[in-house]
């Protein structure tokens, strides 16, 4: 457990030195956090070179940094930040209890639904942060990350069963730590109503720019696709409120605004599904809609994005990539 | 009009001398009824060489046909069938005087819905009919059409606004004639009804094929589309039944149970798309999704398919294939 009264700097594990965990994981260092880094594909590469962020912020490299293969060969950390891909959230079991055996809390740092409580299954309720990345970055190379716009996150949290939770001294230090590292953090005192607040994007662009093979200017500038898109966010706004986390409709006249206002975007369920990686269809479709089912309201529109996003992601993994030939 | 009491054999026009017009056609003619074809990118080929015919029931061929390029040089008709895509009925104005200047019936050929009215529209309620082809055709060279199954016909009187009809005796006629040719022809007493029927497959078949770079045995075993097509299905009788239209429950497991015994096809909407042909996007989805939001019904998957159908519908008419590179 982080310990409030020592006063002493917190240690760092990241989970999955991808895009989202280098660029977090590499602020943190570069403002004199120890951090621990875990990494598969990558492994050799950081331990020789160590780790490289092209940043708009501008570029910096860090030549050293502490990188394990194993997560059982990491030393105990006071916070280990979950950065996988929610995808790989079954590999949990095998990584959390190296870095957080002796105490220590987790920062879930991922989209949708889903990780929280599988983290909280793990560690208890108790120990769980909930940080939802708003980010554009994609991992360009071996350890070497692209920092595209943004960068900001919101942080909360977790309560039994997503009951909302005041923010506790430990998220306090952590975001201190976001803050000193240059990511501006917002502390939500409901992180239910943060996640479902992301899905209100994530939901019609992630998807369609995979079913449709387009980018964000595109499906915007589009008349009909606004529309769906419009009615895609009506449901998520219905299923957040299913869940008794009501959210003022002009939230969401703004992501439309500030989706015509962004420069062009490959979401990154798009990167995923171009990479033949596969897509987090559960975290953003699957368990938001049982979510929803589970208060007796269906998401139609949302449910028909979900069945065919799995088709695609079934075809992915079979080596049958979408759309073909590219 | 036709005229009834002289039992003179009926003289036919085919407006589009493509899969269905070409089949169609053909067969009428082959069984030695006089039949006049508009065509426009194959008329020096069938004018020179006739029409072709490779058909499971056997191959024939028409060496002699009669065949224009302008509709206001064919001559007075008994019966104008249209059988153009429904995304080029706003050439009827110019197409339908020609044959039917004197009278004459019209029969629009055509799936989805839209088309009987834009017929009514320009001769007068009292004469059109309409036909649903259950055909499985396909052009592949000028002139020459394949036809690979099925091939019956539903038939019925269109009466204002799709009030039902009963059968007259101008629809015995044309189904004889259809008959002797060798296409079981079924009477429909009420074509809203029946054009509505052949919505359950097409609705969830022919958009899903294209969104999902899928053919039909693909998509029917995979769990996810079932239940997709399903719920498609679904609204297609909701939508029904906001016509008046009732439609039993059985009616849309027995399509289910049909597509799971079909021989692996590539539906007509696919093949558009493949051909960078426009998709019939209203006729199957955007004139059903009104025709039921003027009952105040949504049909939220429907809707979610016509409008995603709709952006790669303007994809392909800006030389933007789907999938690309194919």
């Amino acid at each position: 457990m982080i310990n409030l009264s020592a006063n002493q700097p917190l240690r760092y594990a990241v989970l999955g030195t991808g895009a989202v965990g280098g660029f977090y994981g590499a602020r943190l260092q570069q403002a004199g956090r120890e951090v621990h880094f875990l990494a598969r594909s990558d492994y050799a590469q950081i331990r020789r070179e160590g780790l490289e962020i092209k940043s708009k912020d501008g570029d910096f490299r860090l030549p050293q940094v502490h990188v394990y293969r194993d997560a059982d060969q990491m030393p105990p950390c006071d916070v280990a930040i979950v950065a996988l891909k929610a995808v790989h959230n079954d590999q949990l079991p095998r990584m959390l209890p190296g870095p957080v055996a002796g105490g220590g809390w987790v920062l879930v740092l991922q989209n949708g639904l889903g990780g929280d409580e599988r983290a909280a299954a793990l560690v208890g309720n108790e120990r769980v942060l909930g940080g939802i990345p708003f980010v554009c970055a994609n991992k360009i190379g071996p350890g070497l990350v692209e920092h595209i716009d943004y960068g900001f996150m919101t942080l909360g949290v977790y309560g039994e069963g997503y009951a909302p939770r005041s923010i506790n001294a430990g998220a306090v230090r952590v975001a201190e730590d976001f803050r000193a590292a240059g990511i501006p953090v917002e502390l939500a005192e409901d992180l239910l109503a943060a996640r479902w607040r992301k899905l209100v994007w994530n939901v019609p662009f992630n998807g369609l720019s995979v079913i449709l093979n387009a980018s964000t200017d595109a499906m915007i500038s589009d008349p009909d696709i606004r529309i769906l898109a419009r009615a895609l966010m009506e449901e998520v706004r219905t299923g957040s409120a299913a869940c008794g986390r009501e959210m003022p409709e002009s939230y969401l006249d703004a992501m439309i605004r500030h989706t015509e206002q962004m420069l062009p975007y490959r979401t990154s369920m798009k990167i995923d599904c171009e990479e033949a990686r596969p897509m987090e269809v559960e975290a953003i479709y699957g368990n938001p809609l049982r979510m929803a089912q589970a208060q007796g309201v269906d998401l139609p529109r949302l449910g028909t994005l979900y069945r065919q996003l799995k088709f695609l992601n079934e075809r992915l993994s079979a080596g049958r990539p979408h759309p073909p030939e590219q």
